[in-house]
């Protein structure tokens, strides 16, 4: 799996969930379809007066969930800007050429209340719950840093091997130390509320 | 349409977007299936090491995104709490019974990584674009208020006409003052925008 495959799989899913935050600190997601899809970037349409706007202009910080028919989850996170005024109109339209339904919900000049935003900075995680041991992997989008999430086994793992029994995917490798496979890891942290020698550290 | 056929809707979808925010009041979302309906509840499972039981233990507002195959969109908002220690086995292997793929995710004993969380306050929107003009309502879940969101036109108005002509989905209807049908309205500004009398006002 890589970059490109998951945004080319986003693009196929189409309807796409967007989680912002608002004024209050709260959570709002709702269901994003006029997107357009750039090799390392996404732009896309809102209108100006929807809490959407107001939450992407004063706070910036997205996530985009997608779920494929193969019950694949993939999430960029970034950060959104609004597109330089003298480019508004080009992605506008760009969008709406895309996607026709557009032009029922917003007709003729009233889609002038629009405004596109930018996401090219961020990162992409890829997560197939569906295979046996679990996959996930992370991908950066631009130039950002990717954090890394999850759990890691110290030096002051004993080798008692109580993490790897505990471990619902199996994916600890024996060592000194004990080695997490990240690939397969759940984050459910099963491992770290067993470990009886205070091994395991949570990351992010 | 009503709560009950939304959260039939939402049951039928299965795999549903949670999103809540974390620590450094940033967005996260992630798709959940792991879920037991109630008429007035949601039940669901995740695992005690996961960033999102700390965001739901942390803050605990969470809103929840399905998208029917009808292309409606169906959004919970509300408050997570974790269900009371000595019901936790009951809701969790209930949770377990009605979706059989939990047990490859957490064979065994494993699952004792899992808490169960339950919804029971909030509201739910029902929004739909695919109708001519689009329509959207919303229902109490539980004893919560309803926040309404949106525009109103107040008694400014001057009765000219120029929001009716701007609306895209043309639910703005004439009189003293003119008035918007809330459950055709898209949220997108254009009135407010448009009017020359100041006369709208945002909610919410």
């Amino acid at each position: 799996m890589n970059l490109t495959t998951c945004l080319k799989k986003m693009e196929l899913v189409g309807v796409l969930a967007f989680a912002t935050v608002d004024h209050n600190g709260a959570p709002q997601i709702r269901n994003i379809s006029a997107i357009h899809y750039e090799p390392d970037a996404l732009y896309f349409f809102t209108a100006r007066g929807k809490n959407f706007c107001r939450e992407l202009e004063e706070d910036g910080r997205v996530q985009i969930l997608c779920y494929t028919k193969y019950k694949e989850m993939i999430r960029l996170s970034g950060r959104a800007r609004a597109v330089e005024a003298s480019r508004q109109i080009y992605w506008r339209d760009k969008i709406f050429e895309e996607q026709p339904y557009l032009a029922n919900v917003y007709p003729g000049d009233t889609r002038d209340i629009g405004i596109v935003f930018c996401i090219d900075q961020g990162d992409v995680e890829y997560f197939n719950l569906g295979v046996n041991p679990i996959f996930r992997e992370i991908y950066p989008l631009g130039n950002a840093t990717i954090q890394e999430k999850g759990y890691v086994i110290t030096d002051r793992c004993i080798g008692c091997g109580t993490c790897q029994a505990k471990c619902p995917q199996r994916c600890i490798t024996a060592g000194a130390p004990y080695q997490i496979q990240q690939e397969h890891c759940l984050h459910c942290g099963s491992c770290l509320e067993n470990c009886p020698a205070n091994a395991i550290e949570r990351r992010g």
